[in-house]
């Protein structure tokens, strides 16, 4: 089957583009990194950060803004009402980023050996994750795929011209 | 088991980091992006992406520079030596990323429906990717695992106080 489309989706209709402006700026992939690791109140994001008080503030703002965070009232020892932070439903499901993200980088920038590894807590084991198919539940790469326009294209977003049919 | 650690590795050791540096400038991203699509050629790419040439150029180089891109010599019709761009087995391997992206962006940033689909070849379904454990082969999210020190963990990277004990 090859490759029967070269892709053009606008920029502007690119599902990707939504992750990518999310994580793609360091602050606020550092605030969503603690999040996952349990993290949850402002002065410990601030002490492990140590992102300066405005800027992780407008890094909270923006993520719960997004939908990714929920801010939960809490009463401290003082009796003072403050938040904390706490990943929604969306922003969970960015796990599934970060671990691929993680695991790009284990493969092919740490020399050391990977500075992280999971356990996954029902089979007891260090595992990965190894993206299968949804039907037949084969591993899923590059190679084995082809990308066609979905019921969300829009006009102009896929440019049917075969412009690389050469072997690769 | 909860979360017995929490991490604190530092971000000069976060394998994460690399392959956010790379994706999360959105020039780089635009170009990586049109090589999986099969684009492999400068003057395609600037067309699609609408990149200024030296932006395109400066991003194809460095690509390169960091293994992602190899760039291979063709002759054309005019028999003048040129390049193309092809994705090494680094570069392809980010496929999992930007497929990551791509369901994430899908489920909750694409109103009108995915506008990409992709269509696993060896079965013939229209599939997603499910990120299942490398163990057991059971579905994998955040809340199925534990992140734990690696291999590549240096001293300080993580912070094994238990600062959250409370229930979610």
């Amino acid at each position: 089957m090859g490759r029967p489309w070269i892709l053009d989706y606008d920029s502007a209709n690119c599902a990707i583009g939504a992750a990518v402006e999310l994580i793609g700026e360091r602050p606020t992939f550092l605030v969503l990194r603690e999040t996952f690791n349990g993290v949850r109140r402002f002065a410990d994001m601030q002490r492990r950060t140590g992102m300066p008080r405005q800027v992780l503030s407008d890094r909270l703002a923006r993520l719960v803004d997004e939908g990714l965070l929920g801010k939960v009232p809490y009463q401290d020892s003082g009796q003072r009402r403050r938040y904390e932070y706490r990943l929604t439903a969306k922003g969970r499901d960015l796990w599934h980023v970060v671990t691929a993200m993680r695991q790009w980088g284990d493969r092919w920038a740490a020399p050391g050996g990977p500075p992280l590894e999971i356990r996954h807590t029902s089979c007891g084991h260090i595992v990965t994750a190894v993206p299968t198919c949804s039907h037949c539940g084969e591993p899923l790469d590059a190679r084995s795929v082809t990308a066609i326009p979905g019921p969300g294209a829009s006009d102009g977003d896929f440019d049917r011209t075969q412009l690389v049919i050469r072997p690769a």
